[in-house]
């Protein structure tokens, strides 16, 4: 057990380490040939033009302003000075709403702290429970339930304890959702005309052998919804085209690259090889070669856009009214339940395209499979790094590759393998999970990029509570906790994770150091995107597309991100009863945390999709869940100090907590799940008046086609109306009206 | 143990009895003067003239035809003939479906029982494990899986079985529901014009201080759905209204009944007294005196009619086209999701009209409540009955009430006392159990009659599986199960209830032969209806109507059927592996219940409601919750017969399952919730050619007035128009169109 001062060292550590990342970043960030990386937001915005262009040689690329070195923390107050009406303009709810969880943990914590701090700490101080025992113990202990003694009244404190914590913790996520829920409808009311307003999407339409998939949509829909039918556009399996797409784009960038080089010096006309990477194969004319490409794959495309069998069964229908499309999307059309699907289009970016032909039983399939496969993967992953470790040692090595045994038995490559080979394997299955996890949801079939992450959220989060805090708290691996969970009686679980807590406060404080304020401070540091940036920038980059494609803002990545906070929720719910000197360093983390996603959210992260912020009931889910995780844990341990009549009293409390979860899920969640008719017709008969010869059949025409035939029209036709603004468009009058169409943006997906 | 000769004696007695009771039914059934008693419902039809006021006099009471003694089983036959389609239009499709649960039963358990006797049968009988041991055992034991020894091969064969039986359940339950769904909605579609496919009913209306409910519901409905609204009818708090209909009637009566004994001795003008019940008090002109408290009671109606505060926040709003009102029950109106809630209107039969103006916070409260009621009432039901036995003995009574001592202390009422007072508060509470369970479903705020029996239905289910199922494997109360439970590990309770089953064999085949075999038998005799007719008929009946009245046809009783029909499929399931002994006697159950409450659907019950086998869901859901038992507890017994390689390959079976009962719901469920667009559009299409000039709305205007209003309407004015034909009419003319006509009588439910 790490005393009070051992403690006080790591977090001295931490915090030094955490303030050498911030001012690395204060360095890097005011220098020019950076800013690419650091604000790529406003370039993609088109508020900001590259510094390198103008300027002193030097000055290109060091900064040479002393006085910006000296604001070094200038960062942090104009991170935190952007109102959030105008942050959602910026941004997009979705990242606003983001930086609320944040928010919330403050919230939360704060108070639970001050109480704890002043009534528990106290009550738990003044015992002498351990110093009368011969275990080991530090202050840090004492500060903790574990020097109450055996049935003494005064866990009556905790108890009463527990009850504030839970009122105070669900009031406050009453409140939140309530705000968010309201931001939400705000949000969607006081947006400009969108596509996917007046769109439902059709999945499952019936085979018919007389009529094409589009005929059979149109006249469905004119039957069925005959006074607002507007129009439909199919959906193309495009997978063959994008790749098409993809070659045609490649080869029209090394014609821009020759034919400038060739404006350039038009004595030596450029040649190339037609074989591998341009290195072997006959020489030839660079220009001629990549402009017959070019028309080559042209006349393929052709071919498979023709090609009838690439039509999928599902369409984007248009209404005339979002009264109309509201309706459409919340009723069943078919009296085969698994026919004729329809539900709200995603936003255009939003569109995940390859699982939108998924027929009804598939799907059904493909959960079950994905079902039983993250239940392996959950409890079962460490048997084949268990069998990868058990390979990669020194003895497997020279026995698959004998000749590099002298090498390997040179002194320092043996001890640098042995010491690091086996937990490669481990490190990488965790750096690779967040991957998997999107896989398995995109296997799944979900048809939006929102739904994949926020399904891949909740898997991971499932994942790091079974192996990271269970797997703390009870030594081993998930698999021998299940068998344990299995043959325990349902009293006996909450017993044995419950002793164990207090006794895990040390190495959670460790946790959260390492992982929590390093973690946030080395993301505002951005070093991955940084060297990759630097490296395409030097070997790749030929024109300048290529380095405004270079340029890789990153997403907040919701999959990944959120179930980190929720762990830290999770943690500071079981402490605060516990062990409340847990709380100070989840607060300290919300809070830094809250400053660097600001940042980031502002000058940074680009986000590619705008979902409305569809992701808060998970968010609320979550945390209800680790409240009464932290009540049922805290029931167990108190049953083993004798305090057992508190059980009666502490039941209750998950009751409670989920009659909460349930009125709260009623009352709010469908304002994220439906969308109000009265809303609708508002917005529609203000449009009405507004705006009574609007053609909206033509804004909605190209709104649903996939990007690839998008990309290849634009290519093809650069003047092709533009019936969204895109950044084109933006950067060319940005200072007109950049702010306010921002978050209309549907190119921003072919980035 | 019972041998099988035992078991043998017992069924021949209960064979016995089941025939008695038939015998006495068929002799009772032909006389005259029970005529009403057993074939309730062609009178309610007005199909059917009382045989009493035609013929001789001693044919008036006594079946002197001998003819129809020898024919005395002939009603099973006549059960039998009538087709499916037309038992529809003449009960409805809830009794229709309602016996496809029986044939369900039979189709599921006559192949699994076919199997069972020519595989499991001869592999458990050819062992002699049985034999070796000491214990004592019968031919019955032999039969079962207990006859196999430990770790024996041969409990592949039951694997093997467990999966077959699960598959073929699987497949008979799949292709049930797809037939009942499609069943549904031909009615649905078959139907004649009804004023709930056209209404919606609206819940939640927020207050409004310059408004009234009427006005706020009518505008908001004309800006939200101005194409389609039509009408609407303010829900009135008609509790007070309905007393003073109930005493108006009352008086009626007396009015009716005086005027006749006048009319027909118009020498001595019947007197009353205006006291207690007419026994006491001043003697006053019977005619004038009811005809003045006719008058004073309508004069106080019209108060209570004006009153304001009668008028609740909600409203039945009519549609123009099914169209309209399909989508406005199907979507959110308001932004706020506890405003403004709508929700299909149950036809106005089936309407429970005191639950309509629950706010969502007090429904969230109530459901919590009762959730709590329930589980108490369930595991500490026997803390009160114990308590009560306590008190019911000979030295309580003597102590409460000791002049009755010299009385108890005789012999003959002493051994009367103690044997039967100690089971009489059991038997008590289980005969109020149904009405204790259905006051709890009307507490918590369901809104149809169908929706409440529905909801008893699930709790008995579960109280039966608790208290008779999981009671009687393992003795003790529930409250002692609940306790072992929570402290034996989740591997241990397959283990501890799976091992007690095969000995219980016996018991329940006992409980199926008198609680199934006899208690469908003693359904058909309808003792108690038959009792307390003729007790009515002798000493109450004054007028035509009242003797009307004095029939009780009764209804199928969803809440107390259902449940231990579901009890039998659990039994089934079960025990088909283990000991499928038990499977020919539940067969029995089955078809002879199937023929019993065929004719009872025929001849006697009078559906109160039709909610269009609503009900379909919950049934397929719970025999699904008995297959996952039955393979739980299957899993528990292999494992303690060292059959332990079988359990990998058994616990596949419940995730199949239960993937199988969320495909089914996703498939076939939406059909029992929504209404698809598709086929309200065709509904409405083709009404419209066929009634161009039709007016919706007069046929509207009254059809969800509270029934209160509505009778006191019909008294005062019996010319009144007809919208929905109803029962008075049809007599009149029945010969024409009753049958088509019959699942409208709105008037049924004022009976």
């Amino acid at each position: 057990m790490a005393t009070i001062s051992d403690i006080g060292v790591s977090a001295g550590i931490n915090i030094l380490s955490a303030f050498v990342f911030l001012v690395v970043f204060a360095v890097l960030r005011v220098q020019p040939w950076n800013d690419r990386v650091y604000f790529p937001k406003w370039y993609l915005k088109g508020l900001r033009t590259s510094p390198i262009e103008s300027g002193t040689l030097v000055g290109k690329f060091v900064n040479l302003d002393f006085r910006s070195y000296l604001k070094f923390l200038n960062w942090m107050p104009e991170a935190l000075r952007m109102p959030e009406p105008e942050l959602i303009d910026h941004a997009g709810l979705d990242s606003a709403v983001y930086l609320r969880i944040y928010l919330l943990g403050l919230k939360i914590f704060v108070p639970i702290a001050v109480l704890a701090f002043s009534i528990l700490v106290p009550v738990n101080w003044t015992n002498n429970t351990l110093e009368k025992t011969d275990l080991t113990f530090s202050d840090l202990d004492k500060l903790s339930i574990s020097n109450i003694p055996l049935g003494s009244p005064r866990f009556w404190t905790h108890l009463v304890m527990a009850y504030a914590f839970t009122f105070w913790t669900c009031y406050v996520l009453k409140r939140e959702y309530a705000t968010v829920a309201s931001m939400r409808l705000h949000f969607l009311a006081s947006e400009h005309r969108r596509p996917d307003q007046f769109t439902v999407l059709v999945k499952n339409v019936p085979p018919d052998p007389d009529e094409s998939v589009g005929e059979l949509v149109e006249h469905f829909f004119l039957v069925n919804h005959p006074d607002h039918y507007l129009t439909q556009q199919v959906v193309y399996n495009a997978n063959k085209f994008s790749s098409l797409v993809a070659e045609k784009r490649k080869c029209q960038n090394w014609l821009d690259y020759y034919q400038i080089k060739y404006s350039r010096n038009p004595s030596t006309k450029p040649t190339t090889k037609t074989g591998f990477l341009g290195i072997c194969g006959e020489r030839v004319d660079a220009i001629d070669h990549y402009t017959s490409e070019i028309a080559r794959i042209s006349g393929e495309r052709e071919k498979v856009v023709s090609n009838r069998d690439a039509i999928m069964p599902a369409a984007f229908v248009s209404f005339k009214t979002r009264w109309a499309a509201a309706t459409c999307a919340q009723t069943q059309q078919s009296r085969n339940p698994t026919q004729w699907l329809t539900e709200w289009a995603p936003e255009p970016r939003d569109v995940y395209w390859d699982n939108l032909a998924i027929p009804y039983v598939s799907l059904a399939i493909r959960r079950l499979v994905i079902g039983v496969a993250f239940f392996f993967l959950t409890f079962f992953f460490m048997i084949p790094i268990l069998f990868v470790q058990s390979l990669a040692n020194i003895e497997g090595i020279e026995k698959a590759v004998p000749f590099l045994k002298p090498i390997i038995e040179m002194k320092v490559i043996k001890s640098v393998i042995q010491g690091f080979l086996p937990g490669l394997a481990l490190k990488l299955f965790l750096i690779f999970l967040p991957s998997i996890l999107m896989i398995m949801s995109k296997f799944e079939g979900f048809i939006s990029l929102s739904t994949l992450e926020r399904r891949s959220a909740t898997r991971y989060y499932i994942f790091q509570f079974i192996n990271v805090f269970l797997g703390s708290i009870i030594t081993g691996t998930a698999f021998q906790q299940l068998d344990n969970f299995i043959h325990q009686s349902a009293t006996e679980i909450p017993k044995t994770v419950g002793v164990s807590i207090p006794m895990k406060a040390t190495f959670f404080i460790t946790y959260i150091m390492v992982d929590g304020w390093a973690g946030v401070a080395g993301e505002i540091l951005r070093l991955k995107p940084l060297v990759i940036y630097h490296l395409k920038n030097w070997f790749l980059v030929k024109t300048e597309k290529d380095r405004e494609e270079a340029m890789d803002p990153g997403t907040i990545g919701f999959n990944t991100g959120e179930p980190q906070i929720q762990l830290y929720f999770l943690l500071g719910l079981v402490y605060a009863v516990v062990s409340p000197i847990l709380l100070p360093f989840i607060i300290l983390f919300f809070a830094l945390a809250f400053v660097v996603y600001r940042h980031q959210i502002i000058n940074v992260y680009n986000q590619e999709y705008e979902s409305g912020a569809a992701f808060w009931p998970d968010v609320h889910g979550r945390i209800v869940g680790a409240l009464v995780v932290s009540q049922l844990l805290l029931m167990g341990l108190m049953s083993t100090k004798e305090a057992a009549q508190s059980t009666p009293l502490l039941i209750t409390l998950p009751v409670l907590t989920l009659w909460f979860h349930r009125f709260c899920k009623g009352r709010y969640e469908p304002a994220f799940v439906k969308y109000p008719l009265q809303e609708a017709m508002r917005k529609d008969t203000l449009e009405r008046a507004k705006e009574p010869n609007l053609n909206l059949k033509s804004f909605l025409h190209s709104a649903y086609v996939h990007p690839a035939f998008k990309e290849a029209d634009n290519e093809g036709d650069d003047s092709d109306e533009d019936l969204v603004s895109t950044k084109r468009h933006q950067s060319k009058h940005s200072s007109k009206h950049s702010f306010s169409s921002l978050p209309e943006d549907p190119e921003r997906s072919l980035l």
